[in-house]
């Protein structure tokens, strides 16, 4: 095959995957599902994936990025006759500027490595997903990654100045500059954020730092049912002080975690935690716990915890810890939603997601970013049950619905990727969709970048 | 002329304005130039906005949107043949959510009105244009303004959640969700926002709103020389509290203030100040004050004063309120550049202003939002003198050579408009451009909306 061989010229054979044990290891993301890729690439270099992306539109190829694999909605999971290319090796800082906040990095680098270095000079990267331990920051940027904090600091697409990237056609972008005003061309870095790989290949991200708090401390509040806590989610996020995170698990996450056995340090009687975080200026920050702390109190509080220390802080988030492992019990299969609301209809997202578990006999357990009305819903099923399967379709689709009517939206952080598309037309009306598509058609004419991605068909 | 009728049949006589007398009001904005358009229309309504767009589609005449016209940069500017689409009538609140924290707004809103409708509920709207007082949304929207406060809160675009639209070909457009976080559709609400209306009229903004701070002060900080003032700044952007303003003014500001005879309160040997807030608690702002003044000193610091009370915040802007009076004495045309480089090399552009003005004979006055490294640089001529409008226009270029030299960018918060289209292909490169031009291609393929403003010819 001609084609592969010029990929490997381009590359040399070391970094072109093409027995089929090697490329199987690339199937497949935190979806469960898999395609097997007919070869996996692993550029060093911006004209390296330049070169790439030329490749895959003289022959045709379609093109799937893939950071870390960690995402779970499909956006890296592989398609039929697909190159992936896999940026592993697009591992370096290229420049770190502390006098002037930012950092500039591949799409390879891991995303707690870059708070890792700000923090080396009294700055933070904010955005933190779950994830980001082992997650790269090329998936954070595709998908627009958040995470606890992002309820103060905001999600990556509030921390990126600038880009450089190849578009689906092989051109070659820079986008915004590295100063913290830009007023020049179009906004072509926010529109890369969250595209999901499907305009464009980011080969370069310039990411805002700011300085990091003096202090941190959590709190840990317990309520008897999901209303309570619900109600004092929206009174935190209606008092001035901004929380640092702002976490929500609700009954059926509770139940999950006792059965497990991590509910050890939960009052009995718990049916809802609040986990809630403060941080900044050193002798501010009791005060910021004493705010937080009215405003957590109120009907339905069983207990109310705070901490300073590290040990105390990890103490607090103990059964936050053993949920996803409680959760894996239930059933083998978890189908992830990550809808938002506005705060203020948090508590009738939360009553209605009791009611579609009652109405379609699933398991749903509700967790996740309170403060932005960010829930992870999870519906938790076995793959093998039809029955049980199609419940579950209409469970989330009345589940989008709900959401929607609430004037709330899809997905908060995780994307669109293979896996909501089908839900995408229930949100974005018809013209608007139309325009995504013709800016796609404009970046990427013959459809190279990511297929099946993001946009419905 | 028959097109004229159908648009007067749309809005109703008093709603188009066809008199030469009238239409001539509408011939300029901020800018020395004036083009007399051929009718201005004020619709009320997103529908009239979309039936305005559709009927110039049909008779290809060019459209130019207009909020206030006090931008600077020809943005509002008529083109020959055009309808002016003044957005005065579309002045409504249409909600406010302080529970949520947004509020929809018309593009015709008053800037402060917005942030005087959120303090009422202990919140407010960020960013802070000097002209806020009676600019409206829809040119701060168009052009991505800014003020003082961006420094610590960020410009127009971090403010803004989600967008109601027409796009130049007539699609209505809805961008965004009413919730802080958003990872579903290609974000459009940022690569609207600054777009100066080239690509769609925005009829809707969904803006978000933050907690107002329980206290404010102020410091004025007086130096020896530009150099001293540069270094100050670098080092206050360089410590852990975020000023919320950050501004500056050179030695020919000064100069010009005192020509004017409004120096009055500088100390003697003063040849730049700077004046900066801080704001947030109540009791952790004299701890913020305290910071700012420890890095404010240093070597050429001549006076430092701060205040608390709207009082004595009022005298340490005195100066700096002269500034735009004392500048106009200097010579009746000032073209101003609006450019913006890393915090760490300010000083280096604030020399090289110096050598610019010897060197070309041009007098230049520098001020403006030092912590973004955004600053305001005026050339100071005489329209009817030939050489030295020659002299300036090197001068200009010389200036944006070096601003980009220095990592920087051509346009902080005014934006490109009319006056700057010349400079853009100095900072943008030709593959970026050109893809710049496919967007507004999609968005508007008729080039009906703005012609001749932010991408070059």
């Amino acid at each position: 095959m001609r084609a592969m061989e010029e990929l490997q010229a381009l590359l040399g054979p070391q970094r072109v995957l093409s027995a089929e044990a090697e490329r199987r290891l690339y199937a497949s993301d935190e979806t469960p599902r898999a395609c097997t890729p007919e070869a996996v690439v692993f550029p060093r270099t911006h004209e390296e994936v330049a070169a790439i992306v030329q490749w895959a539109n003289r022959h045709r190829v379609p093109l799937v990025p893939r950071a870390a694999g960690s995402g779970n909605v499909g956006g890296a999971l592989p398609v039929p006759g697909c190159v992936v290319v896999g940026f592993e090796c697009m591992d370096q800082v290229l420049e770190f500027a502390p006098q002037d906040r930012y950092i500039v990095v591949q799409p390879g680098v891991i995303t707690e490595e870059i708070d890792r270095i700000a923090r080396t000079a009294g700055l933070m990267y904010a955005p933190d997903p779950g994830s980001g331990a082992y997650c790269r920051i090329g998936g954070n940027l595709a998908m627009n990654a958040a995470g606890p904090r992002c309820v103060k600091y905001g999600a990556t697409r509030e921390h990126v100045l600038a880009l450089r990237a190849v578009a689906g056609d092989g051109r070659e972008l820079r986008t915004g500059a590295r100063t913290s005003k830009y007023a020049t061309g179009y906004d072509l870095t926010r529109l890369l954020v969250g595209s999901e790989g499907t305009l464009a290949l980011i080969t370069e991200a310039t990411l805002r730092l700011i300085p990091a708090p003096e202090r941190v401390a959590h709190l840990r509040a317990c309520y008897a049912d999901n209303a309570a806590a619900c109600a004092a989610c929206a009174r935190v996020m209606q008092q001035p002080v901004v929380p640092a995170a702002l976490e929500f698990m609700d009954r059926r996450s509770i139940e999950a975690i006792r059965a497990y056995g991590g509910a050890a340090g939960l009052p009995p009687g718990t049916a809802a935690v609040l986990l809630v975080a403060a941080d900044g200026p050193y002798d501010d920050v009791p005060r910021q716990v004493e705010r937080l702390a009215a405003a957590l109190g109120g009907e339905g509080l069983i207990e109310l915890q705070s901490g300073f220390s590290a040990a105390e802080i990890e103490r607090l988030w103990t059964a936050r810890r053993a949920l996803s492992h409680a959760v894996k019990r239930i059933a083998p299969l978890k189908i992830n939603e990550d809808v938002v609301v506005p705060v203020s209809r948090l508590a009738e997202l939360v009553a209605a997601i009791d009611r579609l578990a009652e109405v379609h006999r699933i398991p749903l357990v509700a967790f996740g970013h309170a403060g932005n009305g960010n829930l992870h819903v999870n519906l938790m099923v076995h793959a093998d049950d039809a029955d049980e399967m199609a419940r579950a379709h209409a469970c989330r689709r009345a589940l989008i619905e709900t959401v929607l009517r609430l004037g709330g939206t899809l997905s908060g952080e995780h994307g669109i990727g293979s896996e909501k598309r089908a839900f995408v037309r229930l949100e974005l009306e018809p013209d608007t969709l139309a325009l995504m598509r013709a800016l796609k058609q404009v970046f990427d004419p013959n459809g190279i970048l990511n297929p099946g991605k993001k946009l419905p068909d």
